[in-house]
């Protein structure tokens, strides 16, 4: 039974030098010799365990996307109070600066309108973000530690909405920090639940729940 | 004086072949000779009025940035009340569908990772909606109609972000409809400046602002 487990060792390989050739050439730009070069191994190789590009950066994606769903999660279960619940979890869905996987997955969904095939992938990814926070809103205010103002769809929605926003505007280069982009999302989400807005912003100091990805 | 109008008549000409062109390929892919057969003039005249296809395409989005960020000027003052005011300036920011100008703004800025000169562009724009947007909630707020929940700046910018990610996904062809897209982002606005949300959703059966364009 050694090579199956040799063949999946090679191909989490090919996908995480994908990653990088994403980040280093773009979504749309990256060629098989590209991923090739970056995982040290031949194009033929490359192909030997994948059809073409498009299937290697799909297969790429979805596990980056699953990667931030399960972080995401795992931040938000492993904090028992639900106001740094949200918190973490607001904190946890923004990219850092254009490089780290979270602007990956912005920049290749960017994708979509000339990729069909992005769209369930972008579409998935939203709704469990979307679950996600209508899980610690209503576990929340099941506790009496929210008083949501408006539907826990409606909150979730919005708040995925605002981070999708903001990232974007972190990823472009605009002068919106990650700091900058989580005080105003702490704003809304506030005066949604009903908490202060000091309370929703990351501890000084701590680092980014996305760093350790 | 004849020939700097005719020759005026003719950019123009040109500039909005290029709004169509960009429609059908999208702006990283739209060529000097598309342009020019939308215009139904040759590829050498389209060059004698711009020097290139990045040069043209620049003027073409900053020409319909202005129109845009006019139209919803205008549709702000056109209205007296505050409440009423606000709904249509929302409303005038969201695209219809995929193929409406607002969209082409959308997916041209899209570019801005991989094209510099898109960025001062875009930065204008947002701080253009965000100071009309907090035009709109201060004279709200000094007339009585708003109690505004956080500063101007911080609605404002909330309200900016917001439609951005609500636009994008009525452009990627995401299953939100511009009167889902509305519905939410009025529930925010509604909070923030203490007004029912339903005052801030638009007259049933009322045409969009940006439908004249």
């Amino acid at each position: 039974m050694g090579r199956p487990r040799r063949q999946d060792t090679r191909r989490t390989q090919i996908v995480e030098a994908a990653v990088k050739a994403i980040v280093a050439r773009g979504y749309e730009r990256v060629r098989i010799k590209d991923i090739a070069a970056e995982a040290g191994v031949s194009s033929q190789t490359v192909l030997y365990y994948f059809p073409d590009v498009e299937a290697l950066l799909l297969e790429t994606l979805s596990r980056l996307i699953h990667r931030f769903v399960e972080m995401r999660r795992d931040t938000a279960d492993a904090v028992g109070d639900p106001v740094s619940q949200l918190a973490a979890t607001i904190w946890a869905g923004l990219p850092a600066g254009p490089d780290d996987e979270i602007a990956v997955i912005y920049v290749s969904l960017g994708s979509i309108r000339r990729n069909p095939a992005l769209r369930a992938l972008s579409r998935a990814l939203t709704e469990q973000q979307v679950e996600l926070y209508r899980r610690i809103l209503e576990a929340g205010s099941a506790r009496g530690a929210f008083e949501l103002r408006e539907s826990s769809l409606v909150i979730a929605e919005n708040l995925v909405a605002l981070e999708d926003a903001y990232g974007l505007y972190i990823i472009e280069g605009d002068p919106i920090t990650p700091e900058h982009a989580i005080s105003r999302i702490a704003t809304y989400a506030a005066a949604a639940v009903g908490v202060v807005h000091e309370d929703l912003l990351p501890a000084s100091g701590g680092s980014r729940p996305a760093d350790a990805l």
